[in-house]
């Protein structure tokens, strides 16, 4: 619990709506929060969805575990209580970033679900989506490019999730990407679908956008960032009948 | 000093960048940073411009003492180590908001000089503009609409600026705003004007906002958030020849 030291202050509201915000963008500011173990293709995700919804004219952030820790959080660890706050902030900025009316990417491991449901509290409801990059321990292990596996193994890393710190997987998340055997073209347009389904982004674009917006750009392709996972080559294994995207609908609720 | 604990961490570059983002929106991306004392007016200030540049078709969001203080520095309070923390998380979140493109106002009193400086730093020259709202404390204390100073003075509020804690002036400020003498509109101006200026937001707009763009809505004006400044009606004084918008130009180089 994050104790409370501020007082003598008032809630002072903005004169400038988050509607009024949206009225110039023409789509629904939102939190779309990946979650997953180191590996398990958060940030290369949320950084290929990045590119598709800019170049259909949307306005996009990305906070990501790497690029946050140097700013933000560079005053934290990685103890319990450090991964709270970091999260406990990382949520509070994402929730400003969408009620800026940005479509803002989080790709933090966040493993503790608590965390990840008081940064889901802070927003409205619908504009929060819970994405889980679901790739087996043994998977994200494998590709490991920073070493980070290998050194917690050698323990030379404490507290490393998935080692010797615990991950725990969303009960209810809204979407659950099968990062272990999808391309990230797949995961991105099961994405995508998710997006314009629920009225985040227009089902329809402008025409000179349309064409490219489920393309990722070579030039600048997620992949480049990370090197783990090519764009479009199948990954081994069967191929599931939902693709590997399972919304949460279809996990929480039996067929009536 | 902020103590950097985190470690084994890489910088993860987004793959979309702040000028893809600034090619959808028609502006740059920048930190307007309101600094004075408390009741010098800069929150009100801050969303008038905020309702101008919306107006104008511009992307903006306001973070203040007042707002963020409920969320992302709840645990903080008012002592000098407390006020540094404050400042240097509000650094780092406004320069995410102009990385990703907006045109972010950010109104603290900051009273420290080095901690505005840290916070211009982490921009791009040009990008961050501090704006100091300068009215006499005598001012400030006969407005005191939330009956602070009447609690400082009565000492029941601890290092409150301008009474028992200390206010540096800015320097060297891009511009300085006389918020003692100026009517809202007359700063809100002078400001817009600064931007246009110096490339931040186009000089012309569409036609069908640009009736508009210099007049405040007056459903939603900037002083009803605090009912501290009527909007036009001129403030005692004699005007001055610059209409109180000292830029910084002016004030640091002499002619020659």
């Amino acid at each position: 619990m994050t104790k409370e030291k501020a007082t003598n202050i008032t809630w002072h509201a903005g004169t400038v709506t988050a509607e009024e915000r949206a009225a110039i963008k023409g789509h629904r500011g939102a939190v779309l929060w990946f979650t997953g173990l180191s590996a398990s293709g958060k940030s290369t995700i949320a950084c290929a969805v990045e590119q598709v919804l800019n170049q259909r004219g949307c306005h996009t952030y990305v906070l990501d575990g790497d690029n946050i820790r140097h700013g933000l959080n560079k005053n934290l660890g990685f103890s319990p209580e450090d991964r709270e706050e970091n999260i406990r902030r990382i949520g509070e900025v994402a929730h400003l970033f969408a009620d800026a009316g940005l479509i803002v990417m989080v790709a933090f491991i966040s493993p503790y679900a608590k965390d990840r449901q008081r940064a889901r509290e802070l927003n409205p409801p619908g504009k929060f989506v819970e994405i889980y990059c679901n790739a087996p321990l043994a998977t994200c292990e494998t590709r490991d490019q920073k070493g980070l596996y290998k050194k917690a193994r050698a323990g030379l890393l404490k507290e490393f999730t998935g080692i010797d710190a615990p991950y725990e997987p969303p009960a209810n998340a809204e979407l659950t990407v099968d990062t272990g055997r999808m391309t990230v073209l797949e995961c991105v347009n099961g994405i995508v679908a998710y997006l314009k389904k629920n009225g985040i982004i227009p089902r329809r674009t402008r025409p000179a956008l349309e064409s490219s917006s489920l393309a990722l750009r070579s030039s600048q392709s997620a992949e480049r960032s990370t090197g783990r996972r090519p764009r479009n080559r199948p990954i081994p294994g069967p191929a599931r009948a939902h693709a590997g995207i399972i919304p949460r609908r279809r996990q929480s609720k039996p067929r009536s």
